[in-house]
């Protein structure tokens, strides 16, 4: 890390002032001014452009040096042959963080993009400015109003992204935005020349706005300096990281994003093990694990019980939770006998996994009628809601209704139930049915509840969140030693 | 297998009468007269039922006795209890084939389940008539209009279904119609009680109309006999199966769901290795092989290209592939540099994972332009195209009118191209993504070419169909005592 750490990144998630070097005079597309203006950033926006006098409105000026005001925060969107002079007039403007969203540097192979990147880090060296960057999207803070994308959700959240992707980390966004959870900061740092993953994840760590830390990281520059702020931020809060180019040309492929030098798929292991970290190989997977550590609470063990329509589902369900390192145990005689008196013609399809009545409707009713039973058995720890959209054809006229009536009823069962349910919410690809899906997960996820897209991944998010909450129970009682530095 | 086989199964996929036993005269619900009415079967269609005189427009009769026409083909909806007397007097009518839906036999788990379902079997051993089922959906075959939903596709196909489960071979027929793939037989068969997997794939084996075979199985009861079919369709087509109930809870799920007794996974493992068909572990899985089956055409290696958005999603998808047991090899330097001809700024993109240009558009161009060069690259074996529609946001107004042009767009380099093309179509949950999604999936996959939901089912599939083809070479080679009976 630099040793000239003048300003708190602070000033990089809440600036008061914005400058664009470079900015677009495009009618066509979205530039990066009308980007700010229209995600809602209130702070004071600085075009910077050697021809417009004007962009989006706000008038514009032909150098950095002519901003007539401090710039707390700048964004480069220039060619990577003009980014040393912009950087240097940057520095010599006082301005605290500059974002480098330009490409070109040293990811892309050539002498010309080292010695271009060489020299940024030279002027950073030197200077007071923080870079981020180069190769990256920047900063997404909702509660500030910065952003990279206009689309974003301006929802305010409580789950940080470190990410040296910028097109994962956009994804995750939209998938979470998807089972209504949102973000307190989203980094994209690219090369990370200057600001890199350990100095990020230190301020994330007692950053009070962040519960949750997810991390997308391709090259590890300083395994000591890396793991101490994993370590750091484990203490208080979880941390899914996936890390990418672990494989021979998956790691090709990440020195040719970022040029980043990647671990091997067993040192990540040992890290893995050592930190009590959440591995996840896919964006989707981090999404499913950030929800499942959300709203899974109390999850007290693995065992299961899986409720939902198609005996055959139920099999391969229980199947996959096996798998999957949960049990899907029979339930108590009590428990049985109890289910039978609300369904007496249901024999064995009321043992776990349990088949509620044929049709919607009977569903909804068994939610009410038969959850709090299952609530009570004494082998269950967690529920698991198949809702299949697609059983038996189902492309009816009522879907919609009844799906819908599905999930409220639902919601009203899960407010007397005391251990965690966990739904898995699918469907075939007809635009009924899936619009359908969409408008249940919508109502479920808004009422607090684990929505999953399958019950692969559904049963993968419990397992990986009841071992994370067992690991916190052991690192407690264990010394220190026995996390030894990677 | 019975000792009586009178009837072909061709009568029972093609019956030209049909007696419905038991036959609904509720309004709310769609019954099995009103199903095979609204999906087109054109035989005759017998309503029996002791107190109506008319269901559907069609007239009842209070008893199969008094139908004055032979029957080809009854179902049985009545309570368990009154199952064995109806059958009788389907034997003594002379029915040929009977489908038992009623559900109350041996899964149940009770001794009258059990003693209902020996009475069952004692019955049709000593007759003529065939039984399927009971517990089961029964038949569902487009050429003939049976069917056991009115909301499955008309359209005839080539795949045929052995499934004990009615549920999931119904997910199977919904997934497989999103990707416009459809079926010539899907047979539920339930607990098996006379009619069994190895019977009817015997048939299947034989039916020029089928050219891939999907089995759900949870219990086999004769390993020879079911061992020897097998083998018999693989001499001329594939096989899928989703051996489900092998997990320990799995198998329990399995006992309740179709008295069945599965097999271990060590089991199946041996059965697979020693066979050649092709294991899946859910529905979606068998529904991606059997399209990469049915799409993914001279497949001579493991080699991909990745061409996509995202510098990120481009590492990831590369470590999915490598793990999958493809291989993501560099380009060859006479391919990287015409590739950079077309796209000068690109550098390091250009090197396999490929990033296109920026924007919908840029990607178009890309499929034109850029498609030809990989073709010709020696070290490609397969173009795995990744359209991912939340990139950077993305839900813009014209997201469904640039994502169908570029669907268009790679139909029409897919017709120049000679290496196999698959695509990975994803996106976020939002509705307007989820609906251009869809419909880009339509284009494609009505232009035959293989659409998978993500990057690690595409990739799954590619190294299914790859490791079958592989299998399929080896096999002719090998001595027949290579594969010994199980």
């Amino acid at each position: 890390m630099p040793v000239n750490k003048k300003y708190s990144l602070d000033t990089m998630f809440r600036p008061e002032s914005i400058a664009i070097i470079g900015a677009s005079t495009s009618a066509a597309e979205t530039g990066w001014v009308k980007r700010l203006i229209d995600f809602g950033y209130r702070g004071k926006i600085y075009p910077v452009n050697l021809k417009a006098a004007k962009i989006n409105g706000l008038k514009a000026y032909p150098h950095i040096g002519d901003v007539p005001d401090s710039v707390d925060y700048a964004i480069l969107n220039v060619p990577a042959q003009a980014a040393p002079q912009a950087l240097r007039d940057c520095v010599a403007k006082g301005v605290k963080f500059l974002h480098c969203y330009s490409a070109g540097f040293r990811e892309n192979g050539t002498l010309d993009g080292k010695r271009l990147e060489n020299e940024l880090k030279q002027i950073i060296k030197e200077s007071g400015t923080r870079l981020l960057g180069p190769n990256c999207m920047g900063v997404y803070c909702p509660a500030s109003g910065l952003t990279f994308s206009e689309d974003f959700p301006k929802e305010k959240g409580r789950i940080a992204v470190v990410s040296q992707s910028g097109a994962e980390a956009s994804r995750l966004i939209l998938l979470c935005q998807d089972v209504s959870l949102f973000f307190s900061k989203v980094i994209s740092y690219g090369n990370a020349a200057d600001l890199d993953a350990p100095e990020l994840l230190d301020y994330l760590a007692r950053d009070k706005a962040t519960d949750i830390i997810a991390l997308y990281i391709e090259g590890v520059k300083n395994a000591a300096e890396f793991t101490a702020a994993i370590r750091k931020c484990l203490a208080t809060k979880p941390v899914v990281v996936l890390n990418a180019g672990t494989t021979a040309n998956g790691a090709r492929a990440a020195l040719a994003h970022t040029a980043a030098v990647t671990w091997t798929e067993d040192k990540w292991h040992d890290f893995f093990r050592q930190t009590g970290a959440i591995p996840a190989a896919t964006m989707n997977e981090v999404a499913d694990i950030i929800q499942g550590l959300t709203r899974i609470k109390n999850i007290k063990g693995k065992r299961t019980a899986i409720v939902g329509r198609g005996g055959g589902i139920g099999v391969i369900a229980t199947d996959i939770c096996e798998r999957a390192g949960l049990t899907v145990p029979p339930f108590s005689q009590a428990t049985r006998k109890k289910l039978l008196e609300i369904r007496p013609d249901a024999g064995a399809a009321f043992r776990n996994p349990v088949e509620p009545k044929l049709g919607m409707e009977g569903t909804a009713e068994f939610y009410l009628k038969g959850l709090p039973i299952i609530d009570a058995d004494i082998a269950t720890d967690i529920i698991l809601i198949q809702m299949a959209l697609d059983i038996y054809g189902g492309h009816t006229s009522d879907l919609a209704q009844t799906v819908t009536d599905s999930a409220y009823a639902l919601c009203a069962a899960a407010d007397a139930i005391k251990k965690p349910i966990v739904v898995a919410l699918f469907s075939g690809g007809h635009a009924d049915s899936i619009l359908a899906a969409a408008a249940a997960r919508d109502i479920l996820t808004k009422a607090g509840m684990a929505v999953f897209p399958g019950v692969e991944s559904a049963a993968r998010s419990i397992s990986k969140v009841s071992r994370y909450r067992g690991f916190q129970g052991i690192k407690s009682v264990l010394p220190a030693a026995a996390f030894p530095a990677l």
